[in-house]
């Protein structure tokens, strides 16, 4: 009895030491209590799902130091209380035999305890970016394993009563509401359990899921629905892992391809709003099915949905006619974040399920510009960062921590390939990549689908076909006429106010009357036999899209009063599939470090993801969306004279220093071209 | 200009004085001031929807004193402003010329202000019940009238966020969602009342309507869902008033007569919980829909709906398999209030709607009887209170404002005209008056829908149709069933124990061996023209019924230590058939003065059309919901020997001295006929 009494005494006199790695969080610990616990009471995170009854396995630690048999009085004691039968078992299982579970070992003495990754309740993923950056795993939705009192005669709690109780005790979730559907049945997967579960929660505060027993799994989807193309990523809720990535056309091209088309088709067509509004719905449908397919989950197990896109998307995507974003003052229905249940969308994620819609700017910068700004967090930065996200219209962004603008530049869909003589979508055989012999002004150029450049290939009616290109060209895509315009530019052929060089008679150039024409592909480089040209108008509206976009860029850059930026975003996929040198050339971007223009890929995707792993994300988001000041370019006085500036090539007043050694010592003209340009264009409208 | 100025410091000195009646509240106001303001001031709730526009007229007043020239030093300045183009032309139109519009009436002079009872904001109504009482209108739904700002460009709020600061400046209701449903047609009704709406809430948080222009009208529904029958008010959630009572048979009897039968059906079948539920649905949408015709409104503008049942139906209502019901322990899948949109049960009122299910006590007491609690607020007095709901099982409940009891007893269906060898629902045909000749034995009865009794009537072939009786007896409903038992009993053909007294030799009486049976109707007088009868097991199984009743009764008596209750409420269809004196005859309630028994009819329905109009006693019967404390018969060792009891007339050792005079001076058996008898039914079961 009195050696019993000394050992225990002498336990509690000295409490034992614990260090946590990596975080070195150290502390004292009453003798007994479980390393979970320490590890609370020291503020270290791990992860557990069921609250120590040795079923999830979450809250496995390694013990590097102090886990063996201490020589000296109390021969059998450990530092550590040894594993039981079941903590072993669940551990063989997992393949981890050289770790505890924090919820079931005790502590006797000092230890050192590593807490692996997985076992951090503070996940994090690494996005990259232009400034690689850590994202929490926050997500809205958190599950958690309970188990509860059995009903009893004389007792009237209810079985949700019950399970909030259990939940309060628990886990000290209180104030609990419940989805109507998962009350429908909330009793048989109680009683399947044998009252125990696995209770999906939506910000701490509605239960959406209840499943029998301990069964994890919740998954989520970001989705950017672009006008042409809907993309989403289904993430994995507590890694935070992407598990599948897809894409599909938005079929509402079949109402008009850009945005104003199918504005003008809501207005002009009573079910307008309502066929667009269901075919994008489908299409969500299938890109859920399809993303849970490929990540081998059921639908049903996407609890929760971001969505993204431009202003017209979102309210269409809501059921709300896009009407008003077709006529000044553009007036949003709605510019804030929302809740919404998934079935009150017709979409058939989760019964309970919640879609997050991000917030917009104003009338023209919508949830995808929001998402792209969460993503770059320009924000956060004390360098001046200009983001350029480039469609039909432009969204542009320029800030740092300190102040933030943004706008919207009508560029048209010249960048697209639309009001180009040769223009195409950027599909195979399109001429994406161009070189000009400054010399012979021959071009040669590169076809998506196909790796060989133009004069390497065998084309004509000997070769056999094994040796001909893969795709012949069809037309140039987006940045197969930056690209060309540039060169051109480069070569010479045009001046810098985009007039054809009358100075270069080349056979590579034809003429008809004033206007020049380029020859990029000859009958014998494309399928249809015939010659692919750049021609004078196809430049001019080059210049016009490139202008609006300079101008905007540059109007935000007046308001802030700054003279330079120090980093360029190229958001979207026509800023990955652009070439940084040719966009400076063009004059389509201010000047910078060629070094310091990034091309961030789908950057509002990544933001819709990243809103989807992060809950805190959200709330930043609608912060930044009420912070940031929206410029409209339409009513700004400055904004033409900026335009006009920005026809020339690069530009008529800027300096472009970063292009020195790059650009041609060609003749600055008057301005006389560009403007009589203008001039014209605005007779023939 | 001196004139002037000593005219206005000379009202400003002195602060005029207003009173308001009927509140006798007074107070000094600021010159100037309107009289909403001032009442507001002096915490006299005026209604207001249009805030001050002249739109709405709710908040007249009628001026008593005060409103007349001022004789003195400014002889123009009259004690109110007078009226101006708008109000009197308003006034006009309500056929209210002698009222003021308290928001545009300033007040100049002393005046004595009555505010009739339509401008009041906290109006009430009156419910007759077995103390009279009044009930506040304060419902979830309350509609407000804004003028907002136009959308501008530059300025990116979108139409919710203006309607919100809109909504925030004029009524100070700030931290509001939009269902997503109003959020579609927002924008379009807003272009449509040119910026002005009605605005309609849910609790102050949720908007759920937006209406062009000023459009005021707000509906809701308060149904009961029996087992047998759904009834349903359509009341004006401004006034109170009912506009319409519609009632059905509920169509899941196709299912099972009684809840158990349905219970089972949902048990048995796999499709058995969605067919019924999808009935019931339907059968609530034809009620929503014949109320909302018979008042002349759209159902779209029923934005609430309080829904009462028992468990089981509110089980099948929400979609949830009420099978854990049907057995040991009860358990409920929810006890709780729940507020769930009504398209999440795809009801169709209006898309924003809600629906309010109000809370149970335990798995055999459901919504109904809280609705009952609530109506009739035992828990308010001071008296005793015993309140008993007759149904398949009837719920019973004593109490006062210090202990509430409840419990439910196992009757059966023998009240409801069920298990009665003669026995209908009741119908047209059907016996429901009975008085017997204590010297003859002779019967004479009244049945429904015919109003001479029947010894009035002229049967037999050579009477003409015309002179004969609208309907003949086709058999006995439960309240005829209690008059017949009671007066056998009063006129000594039944003994106390129930059995046939053999001493009594009647041409009324027929013998079969042992058993009895009482002539009711002779041949001449039924449908059939074969007599109906009152068998021997008819009175057993109204003995066995009458004493599962009386023991639930007296079980809460002994819980609570009490002898006596001070008044008795019959609730339900049952309780407004049954003739109190009968009841007490038969010992299927307490010892009561009968002035002090009550019966109240539809209670529940009341209770829950209570709930629809005032809020307030939503919070109470949740509250009340917890606080009663609920027996359970089936596992209390007093109900047997209460039960045992209780099965003879009116009771083997309970007095009833309310009955002196009223009784037959009867020989008291020994028990020996009561529990032969029970054991001959045990054998045959």
């Amino acid at each position: 009895m009195s050696t019993n009494n000394t050992a225990k005494s002498g336990q509690t006199t000295k409490e034992p030491l614990v260090i946590f790695m990596p975080s070195g969080r150290r502390g004292r610990v009453t003798p007994g209590q479980s390393l979970l616990d320490a590890a609370r009471q020291m503020g270290v995170e791990i992860e557990s799902i069921c609250g120590g009854r040795l079923t999830c396995g979450k809250c496995k630690v390694q013990i590097e130091e102090g886990n063996f048999q201490k020589h000296g009085v109390v021969s059998t004691q450990t530092n550590l209380s040894p594993p039981g039968k079941e903590e072993s078992h669940l551990l063989e299982r997992m393949n981890s035999a050289d770790c505890r579970l924090s919820c079931s070992a005790y502590v006797h003495g000092d230890m050192l305890v590593t807490v692996p990754e997985e076992s951090r309740a503070q996940k994090q993923i690494i996005r990259k970016s232009a400034t690689e950056r850590i994202i929490e795993i926050v997500p809205t939705i958190r599950q958690v394993y309970v188990e509860l009192d059995q009903p009893q005669l004389g007792e009237h709690r209810g079985d949700w009563g019950r399970l909030q109780d259990a939940l309060a005790q628990q886990w000290q979730l209180n104030n609990l509401t419940i989805d109507l559907k998962t009350l429908q049945r909330l009793q048989a997967n109680l009683r399947t359990g044998k009252w125990a579960v696995t209770v999906t929660l939506w910000q701490d505060k509605e239960v959406i899921a209840v499943r029998a027993g301990y069964e994890e799994g919740a998954y989520g989807l970001a989705v950017d629905i672009g006008s042409t193309t809907i993309a989403g990523h289904l993430c994995n809720l507590r890694s935070g892992d992407i598990l599948a990535t897809e894409s599909l056309m938005n079929p509402q091209v079949t109402y008009g391809e850009d945005l104003m088309s199918r504005v003008s088709y809501a207005m002009m067509h009573n079910d307008g709003l309502d066929k667009m509004h269901k075919v994008v719905i489908e299409a969500l449908q299938k890109l859920a099915s399809r993303a849970a397919k490929a990540a081998g989950i059921r639908t049903q197990e996407i609890y929760d949905a971001v969505m993204v896109g431009n202003t017209t998307m979102i309210h269409i995507l809501l059921g709300i006619n896009p009407v008003e974003l077709g006529a000044a003052p553009f007036a949003l229905a709605n510019r804030d974040a929302m809740d919404i249940k998934a079935r009150d969308l017709a979409l058939r994620l989760h019964p309970g399920a919640y879609i997050h819609v991000m917030p917009a700017e104003a009338g023209h910068v919508g949830a995808d510009n929001v998402a792209v700004l969460i993503a770059e967090e320009p924000y956060q930065q004390d360098s001046k960062m200009l983001i350029v996200d480039v469609g039909t219209n432009a969204e542009i962004a320029l800030g740092n921590r300190d102040w933030m603008f943004s706008a919207s530049s009508p560029t048209g869909p010249a960048f697209e390939g639309a009001q180009i003589a040769y223009g195409i979508r950027a599909t195979p055989g399109a001429i994406e990549r161009v070189r000009i012999d400054p010399l012979t002004k021959a071009a040669r150029f590169r076809v998506i689908g196909e790796e060989k450049w133009s004069d390497e290939w065998l084309v004509g009616p000997d070769i056999p076909a094994a040796d001909q290109p893969n795709h012949l060209a069809i037309g140039i895509c987006g940045s197969g006429i930056i690209e060309a315009v540039a060169e051109m530019y480069l070569a010479g052929i045009i001046l810098p106010d985009g007039a054809f060089n009358k100075a270069v008679a080349s056979e590579h150039t034809e003429w008809e009357g004033r206007k020049g024409a380029y020859i990029l592909a000859t009958g014998e480089q494309t399928a249809t036999n015939e010659p692919i040209l750049v021609t004078q108008d196809d430049v001019r509206n080059i210049q016009l899209a490139k202008a609006a976009l300079y101008a905007g860029a540059k109007l935000l850059m007046n308001r802030a009063e700054v003279q330079a930026v120090d980093k360029i975003i190229l958001a979207g996929a026509f800023g990955s599939f652009i070439d940084p040198k040719y966009a400076l050339v063009l004059g389509l971007i201010p000047d910078c470090n060629l070094d310091k223009i990034y091309a961030v890929g789908n950057a509002a995707g990544d933001g819709a993801r990243i809103a989807l792993l992060n809950r805190n994300k959200r709330q930043e988001a609608q912060e930044i969306a009420h912070w940031i000041k929206y410029i409209e370019t339409a009513i700004d006085p400055d904004f033409q004279s900026e335009f006009v500036n920005a026809i020339h090539l690069p530009n008529k007043v800027d300096p472009f220093p970063h292009l020195n050694g790059i650009l041609p010592a060609a003749p600055v003209l008057s301005d006389t071209g560009a403007t009589s340009q203008r001039r014209r264009r605005r007779r023939r409208q």
